[in-house]
Formats: C-alpha cells, structure tokens, sequence
C-alpha cells in the first residue's frame, strides 16, 4: 500500500516545530504551538467552536468502531459528570488476539527511524489539535472539568506535554549515532577498525492506564513518549473517562495507516463495568512498558507486580502550602483562593494543607493571626465564587460520587471556616457542583494529625495551625517523605524561612513555587519549562518530561563488524 | 578548611577531556585518554612497573586504614587464585553510624553542581591512572586475571568506563539548565513572568555490589555514575575481590578531602567471612541505587526486595555464536579460539554455545562438516595454548573453586571435542590454571538442550549440533529471550542468513559481532563507543553507558517564583 502521508511530506511540515521544542526544553522558556484561545480554532482545517460542538454532539449514542482486530463485544456507559449519559460505545478487546496483532508492525515502526516516529506523533498531535473544541467537550464531559478548562487543560496543554514528550524521546534516541566507524590505532601494526550501526529498538507493547480527571493532559505524555521510541502503545482508558482517548486512539490509528504503518500499533483497550481488564493487561508478557495515573493502592500494586514491565505512575500526595509571611496579602489570598477553587480541587497538584504559623503571620499591613489568616482566605474564596457563572465556571462538577463523599465528611473533621455550598448549573442541572471546604485543623494534635496527613481528593483544605515557621518546615518534609508531593507551595519575606523551605524541598524532592500571587499557580505546570512531579517522593515515580521518563522506553543494539 | 584542589584548578585540568569524553559518546569514535601499554606509565607522577609492584607488595599484609566513622573490625581475607595470601585488612563498618556519616556530605556536593562534581570524578579516575600498574596487580591477585589484561581491563579500559560514565552523568545534568526566564504572552495584558531555577538532586545513598571477576570494570559505571549525580556512594565489595575496590576507595576519599568536600561521601563496606552484609545493605532505607554484577538469584532477589531502590543489574547469559559460514575460515577459528580462551572463559560476554549446523558449513576452502568444524576449533584453541607461557598469559586462573568444579563436570556433558589441560604457573605453583574444554552436543536432544540452556560460567563451551542456519537463529532467540546474553556472534557469508540473525538480535535486544576474524574479540565492548549488554534481555536490565543507566540517578527540583 502506497502511504499517503509520505515521509517527506511529514518531515517538512513538522520538522520545524520539532526543532522548535527541543530547543524549548532545553531552554525551558515559554513556548507552545497549541493555542489556548477557542477562537484561534476555525482556520486551516481546525474546527471552530460550532463545528467542534456539533462533532461531540454527533458521538453522542454512537458505536466508536476503531477497526480493531479482535472486536469481541461493543462496551461503553459513560455519564458525564453534568449529568449527560454520553451513550457511546467502545470496542472491547480479545486481548489474545489484539495483543499479537499489536505486534505485527512494530518492525517497520521501528525501521523507520526515530525522526519518521517524531513526524508521525507529530501529525497525530496536529489532527487533535484541529479537533481541540471536540476534545474540549469530550474531556468536558468525562473528567466534569469547566468548559474552558476541558478546552485549555485537555487541549494544548495535554497536546504540548504529548509533544514534550516526543521532544524527549526523539532526542534521547538520536544521542546515539546511526553508524560509527571505529578505529583503534596498533603502534606498528594496522589498526584495528569496525563498522558500527545502532538501532533504538521498542520494548515492547506499552500500556497506558487513564484516569478520570485528566484524560489526555496525564495520558499523552506516556503515550507519545512509548510510541515514539518504537513500542506500540495500548490506551486502558479509566471507565469513566474513555471518550477523549478513544478519539485519541482513533486519531493515531487513522495517521499510522495513512503514513504506511500499521494502525495495530495504537489499540483501545475499553472494559466492561467491573471487569478491572488493568490488572490482567498489566502482567501479560507482551505489555513491558505501563504509564499510570491515579490511586496510590493500584500504582503500588503495578509497581509490585507487573515485573515485567518499566512501571511509570503518578500516584497520590499531599500537597502543602506555607503560609509564613508576605508582602502581597491580597494577591495571596487571591491567589491561594484560585488555587483551592480550580475543578474543585480535583487536580493532584491542588494544595490540600495549608501550614499557618498558631501565632499568626506578617504581612505588610501589618501582622495577621492566624484566625484572621483563614477568614481572610475563606472570605476570598467566597468572593471568587460568589458569582454562581464564575463559579461554574471555575469549578466544573464533581468527578465522582467518592468525591462528593469525601468533600461532605470533611466537614466533621475539625471547625469549618468556610463551608461547601451547592451551586446550580443552569445549562446542566444534574451536574454535582460544590465550592471547596476549609477545615482547621491543629498540627500538635494526633486526631488532626490523622485527617491532613491522607490525601482528601477534591474541594477539601486543612488550614492547619503550627508553631512555628521551623515547625511548618518539619511537618512539610515529613509530609513529603511519608506522603508525597506534586506540588508545595510557600509564602515568606525570610530569607531564613525561603532558605529552609527550598532545603526541605530540595532534600526531600518536591517542586516548589515561592510567593505566587498573580496569575500563575501552584497547581499549573506549563509543558517545556516546569517538571510535573519530581519522581523523586512518593507521589510518582517519575516526571514529566525529563531524560528518565523516556529513556528506558527504548534499548539501542549494535551491530558491528569488520570494516 | 581551605580546598588543597580549588574549582578552578580541577577544571582548568579536567575540563577538556570531560569535553573530549562528551564528544567520543556522540560520535561514538575510538577514544581513551587512558593508556593501555604498561610502559606508557612511569612519567608525571604515575608510577612505572617497579613502582606499582612495589606498591601493591607493600600493601601485601597491611591495615588499609581508609578514616571511615564507624569502624568497629578490621576484615579480610583474600586469597589469590595464584595461590597468594593477600594478608590485607580493611575496615569492617556499623552501617548505622557509618550511613548517616555518609548523608552529611552531601548537600555540600549537591551545591558544587554537575560540572565541579565531573572534574572530582575526573581527578579521582586521574590518580587511580598513575595507579595503574598498582592496581594490576590488585586485580590480577584477586580476579585471576593474568597480569597483562589485568592491566589493560582492570585498569585503563576500567577507567574508560567510569569516564565515560562521568560523561554520561554530566550531560544528562545539563540538559536543564540551570535557571529559566519564563514569560507568557497575555494578549493586551502584561505577561505572565516566573523565574525558575533548576537543581539537579541525589537520590540518596548509592551501593555498588562488586564482582569477584572484574572488579574494577564493573564497579566503576555504577560507582562513577552515581557520584556524579550527587550521590553518596557505598561500595561493598566481593570478598574475594576487596583490594581493586578499596584502593579505588581510598583514592576518592583523598580527591574529596583535597577538593574540600566530605571524605565520607565514597565508602566502603568490606564484611566478616559470610556476614552476607549485601542483603542488609540493599534494604536500607537509605540506599537508594543499587549497582551489582554477579549471580542471576541475587540479581533477581535485589530487583525484587530492593523496592526503595534503582536497581540496576548485570546478571548471568547464555552467550551464542552461530557458525554459519564464513569466507576466512582460519581467521574465524583463530578469533573464536582466542575468545574461548582469554581469562579462561570467565567473562560474562565469552560464548558458550557455538551453534554449527549438523550438515556443516560453508568456507573459502569448500565445506567443512559438523565434525571438522569442531576439530579444527579445538586444534585452534590447542595451537594457541600449546605453549604454556603463553597460556598462563592469556588464561589467567581459575578465580574459585566452583568454576573448577563446574569445568570437571562439563567433560560428562557430551562428547569432548577439547579436553581441558591443566597448565602449571611457573611464577605461581598454586594457581589453578586450566584450558578451556569444548563439548559436543545435540541441540535437537532434551538432555542436551537442558546443558547448554544454562549458564556454564568458565572455561566450558559447547558445539551445538543444529539442524539448519533457520534452526540455529530459533535457537538464538529462545537463548536470549529465557537465558538472556551479554553478547551474540554470528559467522555467515549469506546474506539472507545475516538479517536473520540481526532481526533476532533487534528483537530480543542483544549485542551483536558478525564475522570477527581479526583483533577484535566478541567478549570486548570499548568504551565510549560499544554497549556492554542490553538493558533488554534477562542478562542484564542496563546497559553501559547509556541516558537510562544514569537518568535516574538524580531528579531534577525546581524553584519558582515570580519574576
């Protein structure tokens, strides 16, 4: 079959934007080809935000046939958090047949050079970009993000990490030349001198286990980075939250076939209610490669018995913020309150504790107690959300039932300072919409203690009462070592505090964001500059994006001989 | 205390070999800035053959007093396989003083960041150079080596690997740089603007499990690779094979104190006559990277049990040559008998299994069968070590009494095509001194198969009749994908043949040498350009040097804050 997308035409229209974020990653200054605007959408064969509409609304009810080998049943039963049933349904997989037919065109993949797989990931990534209002709905629709969010979150920024991930993945390949001719020098006698060739050749078939909150922002990376290193990759989306990888997958299927490959190299593998297929694919001897996002139950379990693969998961933490000292009170508040607010809180990079010093803190206008500290800060909130639109929204609906659950029992753990509050969604009426809870809780006491050191996912923080800024500073290190951490955040004039703080985070491996007040927040990462996670604590395993998370992906075999 | 050895001084030296060592892993070229003559050393500083005798007589029945915390026993114990007691003692550690003593060090060596970390490494890798004839001698009279390639792998290509792993580390740590201006466009808004700062950080406390059989070679990578990366590092030695890896010690400990960082930073660990203080280590919360070399069980039983850990492992392979054809019949026989030979077969990259088609095969001087083949191999391999200097030299001796032991049984195997010769030592009258033996087997018979589908670590290799070159490349890829290999050699002049055999290697993920037949041997890998192992088969999760092997040694936290 002759490709339709040749390999030259794939070269010149990516390539350049290749180049592009390598350079970025390794600059790490702002760049992103994605645009975050909806209405940057509608020219050069992107859909606008009518057409995009009218393309989710069209999924609605259908069967997805991907035209996967080894079809055996047709599965789906999706709701989304707004209350709509999505009613789409999804090839379910024999995985003793779509497993080896996975394998069938991993040699020509991999024959076909790191650069021709950057290209193609490339143009994959290009046609869900064209589709991003689509998307925006489906993710919309999946993880109960607000639109704007589905469409930033779930569009670009998903879109660059995938391409980070390339960027990494095509540049760890290419350190290693294609040939070397070595020739090692004998004194008197000829020199010794071999041919050399290198080829990075796939692991295997990788895994990628999905979750329900962020769909493709946390399942691209894994995907575009075990793809473009040779491996065919299988999507295990989470039941919940199948639709955006399942256009994903259609998508890849569609470019592979066309650039010559096979289309088996990307696969689906969608589930039956309570059928838990992740446990089964995990251990199958073809799977040597799992990216994982969600529970830290399930991502110990992976970590400790699928052996046979390299296992990459983020999984849960607790995230602190400091709150010593500042000379923006306002624009912490206003900050910090944006921060607890966004998608409920829903975001592994969310603060859960806040550490304030018992005796209060400074600011400059003057000096704070801590009472006044989380009224000021509940005040803040509700002002951000004292407007039921802005609400919406900022807030989305609330993911899952364990959410809600979660968010109501929260109330009993200690004084609420600020209570939940039930929001109508107009366009939406069953949506589950809630404003975040804050708690007090007291750092010396053991019952305390109990709650804010778990992980209460969702619109749930514990303004938590310390002694001191060296107290705040040990409670954090031991909240990392023990717990984990996506994020921590701080707020001090000292240098002395700002120094410890780094210290902790530096020792106990957190990435840290220091005296945000404007409008960049400590649970945003921006692809080709910040590290999500650190991989480094026990929140995850591994970082996105950075040499480690793609370098295993691939081995290189040589082959040398006589020259 | 004031630094003996400033920044500037080690970088103004080292610098330009890091720069030279950086680019030889990019082109991937002939490089080594280590000598491999014995009569290269003697000149600024490095000590000449007298001198390194000397040197290493004088340690013969000393204390190596290394100034550890901690020291509660002086251990050791060695015996030379030529028949020498080593008489050396060295100091037995109370890990739970001697680990925390190790952690002080290390935000100090954090700081001083990934190049002044290189040019120590560098300067450590320096006098361990001048030490080179010194160190002969430790590696010969403890891994058996005969003198010369103890000199040239326990000494200049073990130093290539460390560089080169120094290498690896370094460009792996500045692929972040250091610091970032991040600045986000906001339409009519002012931008979006974080400063962000960058350090590469240790994982914690690194231990180095050395080998009895290539001390130096296989201890180095892991060793020079974690303290590059800012790791504290432990380094536990066989016990049979303690001197190379206490004077590499001691060298560290010096550099370090002369650079103005803690000493304690390189440890090391030697244990009490079957203390097995290896499993007690490895579990250590403190050890955060493992790097070992030896027995598959132990390999197998880290990966699993050392879950706080990177693990990384070179364990036992089953390492084939597929004797198809060839158009240089004598060069080929004169190449493989040399590869069965050098250092008795007690490398991890000798082969084993030469697999000959039972109808023989194809030469320049017409065919040659099955039976002539082997006899014209053993006649080779006898040719080479019918003169007993010369055999002592490249035999080296038998490094335990298992592999003695493992030799005397294989003759039972099958029919012996080469019996092994006991060669007497002149110098050493109780080296154990044996040449290799080559047993004749069937590969089509199950009791056979069930021989030479396991490891026969030492002189032992077996002439596996098969059915066909088609039968022969099956074999090889059940061989590397149940047993694992470090290394994969194949004589063909077909091309058909060839990309058969290449095809299996890519697949399996195994090093392949086709058609050696000069000076170059199968069971050789150069720094700086040949992988030694995979990564990707059983014998081995790692390859060195790659981007994987160091990645994970450190991670990457970052500071930000507005700009």
């Amino acid at each position: 079959m002759a490709a339709e997308l040749t390999a030259h035409q794939l070269i010149a229209q990516h390539r350049p934007t290749l180049d592009q974020a390598l350079e970025a990653i390794r600059t790490r200054a702002y760049w992103s080809p994605h645009p975050e605007h909806p209405k940057a959408y509608g020219e050069n064969g992107s859909l606008d935000a009518v057409a995009g509409k009218a393309a989710f609304d069209a999924l609605l009810g259908s069967r997805l046939d991907l035209g996967q080998p080894g079809t055996d049943d047709w599965v789906g039963g999706e709701t989304s958090p707004y209350g709509i049933e999505l009613g789409v349904t999804y090839p379910h997989a024999d995985v003793d047949t779509l497993l080896p037919a996975m394998r069938a065109g991993q040699r020509a993949w991999r024959d076909a050079g790191a650069e021709m797989r950057a290209v193609v990931c490339l143009e994959i990534l290009k046609r869900i970009s064209d589709r991003t209002h689509e998307f925006a709905h489906a993710v919309m629709h999946t993880s109960g993000q607000a639109f704007m969010m589905a469409f930033q979150a779930g569009g670009p920024h998903a879109q660059d990490r995938g391409l980070e991930a390339v960027a990494y993945a095509y540049v760890e390949q290419v350190r290693t030349p294609d040939n070397a001719e070595w020739t090692k020098p004998q004194g008197k006698r000829d020199p010794l001198a071999l041919t050399k060739r290198f080829t990075p050749v796939p692991r295997g078939v990788a895994l990628v286990i999905g979750c329900n909150t962020f769909p493709t922002w946390n399942g691209y990376p894994g995907l575009f980075a075990s793809l473009a290193t040779g491996n065919a990759v299988l999507v295990k989306p989470h039941p919940r939250a199948v639709l955006p990888l399942a256009l994903t997958v259609q998508v890849a299927r569609e470019v592979l076939a066309e650039a010559g490959f096979d289309p088996n190299l990307v696969a689906l593998a969608a589930e039956r209610a309570g059928e838990g297929i992740a446990k089964t694919l995990a251990t199958r001897p073809e799977i040597r490669i799992i990216d994982y996002t969600g529970s830290t139950a399930f991502g110990d379990w992976l970590e400790a018995n699928a052996r046979q693969a390299q296992v990459y998961t983020e999984k849960a933490g607790v995230n602190t913020v400091l709150v010593e000292s500042t000379d923006n009170y306002k624009g912490m508040l206003s900050n910090l309150a944006f921060s607890l607010s966004l998608y409920s809180g829903q975001m592994c990079t969310t603060p859960q504790n806040l550490l304030i010093p018992r005796d209060g803190i400074r600011t400059e206008e003057g000096p704070r107690s801590y009472d006044e500290v989380v009224a000021d800060l509940a005040r803040s909130v509700g002002g951000l959300l004292g407007d039921d639109a802005r609400a919406n929204g900022l807030l989305g609906a609330i993911v899952n039932p364990d959410v809600k659950a979660r968010l109501e029992a929260a109330a009993g753990l200690g004084e609420v300072a600020l209570a939940s509050r039930e929001i109508a969604n107009p366009e939406f009426p069953d949506a589950v919409v809630r404003t975040p809870v804050i708690v007090k809780l007291d750092g010396a006491k053991p019952d305390d203690q109990a709650a804010f050191m778990n992980e209460c996912f969702g619109p749930v923080s514990f303004a938590v009462a310390v002694d001191s800024a060296a107290d705040a500073v040990a409670l954090l290190r031991r909240t990392i070592s023990s717990r984990g951490a996506m994020t921590v955040g701080a707020y001090t004039t000292s240098e002395e505090v700002e120094e410890a703080v780094q210290e902790a985070c530096l020792e106990e491996c957190a990435q840290l964001s220091l005296n945000l007040t404007g409008g960049v927040y400590v649970n945003q990462t921006a692809a080709f500059s910040d590290f999500h996670g650190s991989g480094g604590n026990p929140a995850a395993n591994a970082a996105l994006c950075d040499g480690a998370f793609v370098a295993n992906r691939f081995r290189v075999v040589e082959v040398r001989r006589e020259a």
